[in-house]
């Protein structure tokens, strides 16, 4: 495995591959790398023939007073994990060479990026998109894969992708639980043993929504109470928001008559956590 | 030569010669094809294997009122004129294809964008990027040529390309214009004959602040006025703007002590007509 930290190398890898007809797979993230990434880049790997794995804590991404400062960041172990699962390069570009000094030029996915998370993080998907789609340009992949944990990000991180008419495949995949169903996360390091026990609550209320729905009870807001009751009955979470939207404009639904998405964020402490169902009448 | 209107073909086309390790060319327009675009074509058939040329009147680049629907539109004549270029594919999609039906994605070189012709036309410039993007990614080209007509355009395209990591190269090459001086526009046509003789106070008024300049007086203000003297000596013509800036940043300068640019648009009765010299003090 290489590492590769300049953005004209790993240019020159790309051309190469593309020259040999080879197909590349790209799992962007943030480093401090667990499972549920582990899991992306085994199903990359699956699809393609070289894997590229890139590690960017994305300033443009946070806003001021938030975690970018605090984010972890741990290379070596991330090398090493991806050396374990067969990766071919790890991407990790410095931050002056994905943003030119100059006049920004941004990418942003109106009607989907101002509300939910976007309404709490202002700018936040503005960066997200900005730095997914440099990133696409300098790696030019085949697939790129996902976290469904991060749903409204991958909601418009497809939009994207369709309406800028890139040429490459987008797959989203199941969120990775810890063993009290905690969909796994970079920031749950951050919390201590009580607000970890506190944490799982939260795959309790999206269950308790799911098995509503189950009972044949399809309207949004008896779905959302049930959930929140659950959240709220633990004092170490805040509910930001707790919304039952469609799946693919992420407006909120009245009643589950198709597929809808039950999204959350808590925070917890210091911590935010992002978690979802799908909930689907069928 | 080959007209093509679908997405998917072009991208098989474009798939095709990069099998082929064939260098791809390209020229967006809008049509109605004049000297100047064929001048662009002229160069990237120097530079490239494969030359692509783009008709798209992109409704994206126009306010409410302005002249999208009656901007002259003329396919056959086009098609004419890039076969006898020796173009091999003439791009011209539907709008519902480069805008899928959906939430909107958006390109933003934000500081360039909004000044001068920006100012003027607001969101003209998104639109613009926005769909420069979508064709560089269908065309995926190794260069691609604009005219120095739209000085504006060329800065901002420039920034874009550097700033989203784009890997191909732009050209921006001179102006074309007619015995008179008259800068080369599609939108020329719609100039009566009174008006196209009013018309040419705008290159006289650019020669004489390059004069000006090459006379040792270096204070902008000086050369902004000689030049508004004799557009303002033209009953039929209104300045919109008139700006000696510098050649990246499009900020005013107040001496061409470094390369600057004096832009232009003038009024001419329904028309509107862009022009722009460079002047360098060395």
């Amino acid at each position: 495995m290489e590492i590769v930290r300049r953005v004209h190398a790993m240019r020159e890898i790309v051309r190469e591959a593309r020259g040999r007809r080879l197909k590349i797979g790209f799992v962007p993230t943030m480093g401090c790398l667990h499972e549920g990434h582990l899991s992306l880049v085994r199903k990359v790997k699956e699809l393609a023939d070289v894997v590229v794995v890139s590690i960017f804590v994305n300033p443009a991404q946070f806003g001021p007073g938030e975690d970018f400062d605090r984010y972890p960041r741990n290379l070596t172990r991330d090398a090493d994990l991806c050396v374990a699962e067969g990766v071919d390069y790890v991407f990790t570009p410095e931050a002056d060479e994905l943003y030119p000094p100059g006049p920004k030029t941004y990418v942003e996915v109106t009607g989907l990026s101002d509300r939910l998370e976007g309404k709490s993080r202002p700018g936040h998907f503005r960066g997200v998109t900005t730095v997914v789609l440099k990133l696409f340009e300098v790696v030019q992949p085949d697939f790129a894969a996902f976290g469904q944990k991060d749903a409204q990000q991958a909601v418009i991180v497809r939009r994207m992708v369709t309406d800028l008419l890139l040429d490459l495949e987008v797959r989203v995949l199941p969120t990775v639980r810890d063993e009290h169903g905690i969909a796994l996360s970079s920031r749950n390091r951050f919390l201590s043993t009580e607000q970890a026990v506190a944490a799982r609550a939260i795959p309790r209320a999206l269950e308790a929504a799911r098995e509503r729905l189950a009972d044949g009870r399809v309207e949004a807001a008896g779905i959302i109470s049930v959930a929140r009751e659950i959240l709220e009955a633990e004092e170490l979470l805040r509910i930001d928001y707790l919304e039952l939207v469609d799946r693919e404009t992420l407006w909120p639904v009245t009643t589950v008559d198709a597929p809808a998405i039950l999204l959350l964020a808590v925070e917890c402490g210091e911590t935010r956590l992002l978690d979802n169902a799908f909930l689907d009448p069928s």
